[in-house]
């Protein structure tokens, strides 16, 4: 039987949420490509996002920066010479695999033991031969690219790993320019790339993916309190977008197994369901320190300490990460909202329908206005309403085509919200039946008051959220923000 | 003295429009990076595009392709062959130079002249050697990379030099999902990748840029039509958004210089007024035909014909494609704000000021709230005004340092259309006085209507534009479609 994965990836190739890139090619695992209705998630996501990041915030900007940046970037940020896995080769077929992954999958398959040799144990999983491996070698996860006329070791360029260290390098520029000062925070959002050896899960795991990040820079004792507020502000995001809290949960970096910049790093993680383990990362929140802005510095010669004028106070700030990945969050809206009930059919039963319970803010079309017959006169009425209602921002889909029921069942699928059925009665008293998705109940309304009844029931509910931490005199989070008790930290 | 190329580029630069990407490395002219005030601007360009282009059109649909694709999707497309640039190397210096652009240098000092024994009379910009180069050799403009743990023929890909070919590839999987039929289109924007061998003119030529492209697909025979159609609809476009028609102009190619794939190709040009050669090409309007179709049916071995079952009618759709610069865009519009005019100053006289004169859906503010003076009380009003705009999804800044005429220089020149000041008098009138950029007029605002007050001034103006070619039932564009007695049509 096909789990709710596996449906929820049919769905998404089948109504055009996600393509795998280059079908016709027959595709590749490095990427995907987002279809008519992936985009209008996407973009919503990403919206939803920089609005709640940066335009609602007085103390955050945005910038948007390059994917190849001079290679002393990736030397100073420590990519070059960290951001690697070590492989190793089998001698027999001259397959690469991850030695930590092979060790990893002997432990399971041996009651949590490892390997008592270490690579001899372990066989092939390509060709079979056992313990026939290279010595482990480091194999950097930046792509690689050559800039101007010439390939040479001048013209390597590395397409980024990451958006944020894009942030660092303009930090200077931005403040200057922008007339911040700590605590404030710079956002960032786009492509970035890495040379995943196994990419896989949908788009969970790719060589080309998006990511929404933002550095918040803090005056170094500050660091703490502003860490656990963006791990309470990311995390009410997700709720606050629909996101069940039992399918959210926290999981605290070991000291020991902190990466090179971090003093404490907690992910939020989703249940995705995944074939041996259901949990993933959606959003690493790190305490990075002064750790980039210093190497920065360094490599650079530039001073990027923060001088404020006012108190001679001078120093590098600390910086806070939130970096959440915007093809993994659509995965997560994706799966979350997907759910099948039961709908009245024609005969006096049941049927049973699929159903993205989206939130409105995120379904890819508003409404859908669906003229009960093909007759002109009931298409002209629907044309205009559909194209008036898409002056106001919204995606408005149409549809002329089958019962009605089978209509509202494709709308359903794709998460729209309401459906619009202008039928025989519309010519005389001006008014359409109006559908909502949930809860499937029907509403007689006016023509001329459509558009506000759709922005009444689609607009943001937004509302002031707290802006710093308590400590440093902010307000408590709602208690939907602990979920400890769900997914739970651990 | 400075031109008012430089003054905008500098201006970019100090506001935080856009910065050299890596400055503190010592930058690079590949790319450059868009700061606080850019991302807002390019992010408006980018919904004004997709919202004329995609969300009000209920015959076209979006998609979010991959920059790294399978290779063949390049060999079928021509790429691999066909995009690059003939270079010729200085066997003394070994700089590579552009033939084409030496020739014409060239030419530029010698009354229009070619050289007549070619590359012999030819000297070396670097150098200074005359006549000492190699053959021409080809350079392919693509970037290269490899993806996967081994280096070879196999891992090789190339990152997209236009988002278009990802339209292609995708063209059945979106026709299928989406229900579409010709004629109907798909846009793609985001980021391409050329190595250009001079970039330069700031975000004009850049090696890293962003694009917006749709592809129309329709019948053959009514290709001429809709080409026609999306040249106008496409100006007009620019005309709705604030652009000065004696700045745009129509290049039509000549037949003898189309690009492979082209049958007719018309360039929307601006005149940015770059030294030598005011004009540079903001967009290109290209009838494909049905080249990139067919080359990818041939390499893929699918069938890529549009069926239609009831008339049992079969072809291979003509492609119409307006290609814009997003990169591009953004800079035509800051020079075609950009304006010096007089505001009154505090002695009874008049100084000079700088002000964006950008149209209220693209400033990057929406409004600026500024307390008179650092009070609390003021603040506080200040503050929760901000507040409360900014959830409305409008970038709201918020300035209480200096003097209120140097506050409101500040926001001319980044184009903020309104400037809201909470005075003493606020306390008790609970009202403000809100001024307009252009003309300078103040005006006293209840402090509950202002919300009100700003949308009406930044709401779209978006009314209903003709959908199709007047040939084919459409209506007919505005007269002010017709630039050719501005720049003109050549």
């Amino acid at each position: 039987m096909a789990s709710k994965l596996d449906e929820v990836v049919s769905l998404a190739k089948r109504r055009g949420f996600v393509f795998p890139a280059g079908e016709i090619y027959g595709g590749t695992r490095s990427a995907w490509d987002y279809g008519p209705l992936g985009v209008a998630l996407k973009d919503n996501i990403k919206r939803e996002w920089w609005r709640s990041m940066v335009v609602t915030r007085p103390d955050v900007v945005g910038v948007d920066t390059s994917v190849i940046l001079p290679s002393q970037v990736w030397v100073a940020s420590g990519h070059v010479s960290v951001f690697n896995d070590p492989l190793v080769e089998c001698l027999t077929c001259h397959k690469r695999n991850r030695e930590d992954k092979l060790i990893e999958s002997y432990a399971e398959k041996h009651n949590d033991q490892l390997p008592e040799n270490g690579l001899k144990d372990i066989v092939c999983p390509n060709c079979g031969t056992r313990g026939n491996w290279t010595e482990p070698r480091d194999f950097n996860m930046m792509l690689r690219t050559n800039l101007g006329p010439v390939e040479d070791e001048n013209s390597l360029h590395y397409l980024r790993p990451e958006t944020a260290q894009g942030i660092f390098v303009d930090f200077k520029n931005v403040m200057t320019s922008s007339r911040m000062k700590p605590p404030f925070g710079i956002a960032n959002t786009g492509k970035s790339f890495r040379n995943e050896i196994t990419p896989g899960n949908f788009i969970f795991r790719t060589r080309e993916f998006e990511q929404m990040e933002m550095e918040f820079f803090v005056a170094p004792g500050q660091d703490e309190d502003w860490h656990q507020y963006w791990i309470d502000a990311r995390t009410q995001w997700y709720l606050d977008l629909g996101i069940k809290p039992e399918n959210l949960r926290h999981y605290e970096h070991p000291k020991e197994k902190l990466a090179h910049y971090s003093k404490r790093t907690v992910d939020i993680e989703y249940k995705f369901g995944f074939q041996g383990s259901d949990w993933g990362e959606l959003e690493g929140v790190a305490n990075r320190t002064d750790y980039d802005l210093s190497a920065h510095a360094e490599h650079s010669g530039e001073d990027l300490a923060y001088f404020n004028q006012a108190t001679g106070e001078k120093y590098i700030p600390y910086v806070i990460e939130p970096a959440a990945g915007l093809s993994r969050s659509l995965m997560a809206f994706l799966v979350d909202a997907y759910d099948v009930d039961e709908a009245p059919n024609t005969k006096g039963g049941v049927d049973k329908r699929t159903v993205l319970r989206l939130d409105p803010r995120l379904a890819p079309y508003k409404a859908a206005v669906l003229p009960l017959s093909k007759k002109p006169e009931l298409q002209e009425v629907a044309q205009n309403l559909a194209a008036d209602l898409r002056l106001n921002d919204w995606m408005i889909n149409y549809d002329e085509s089958g019962a009605i029921g089978r209509r509202y069942r494709r709308q359903d699928e794709i998460g729209t919200p309401l459906c619009i059925t202008i039928d025989f009665d519309t010519l005389d008293d001006q008014a359409v039946t109006v559908r909502e998705r949930d809860s499937m109940k029907q509403e007689r309304v006016a023509l001329d008051k459509v558009a506000d009844y759709v922005r009444a029931r689609i607009e943001d509910k937004h509302t002031r959220v707290p802006l710093k931490p308590v400590a440093l005199g902010g307000k408590e989070w709602p208690e939907s923000v602990h979920i400890a008790e769900a997914g739970g930290l651990y």
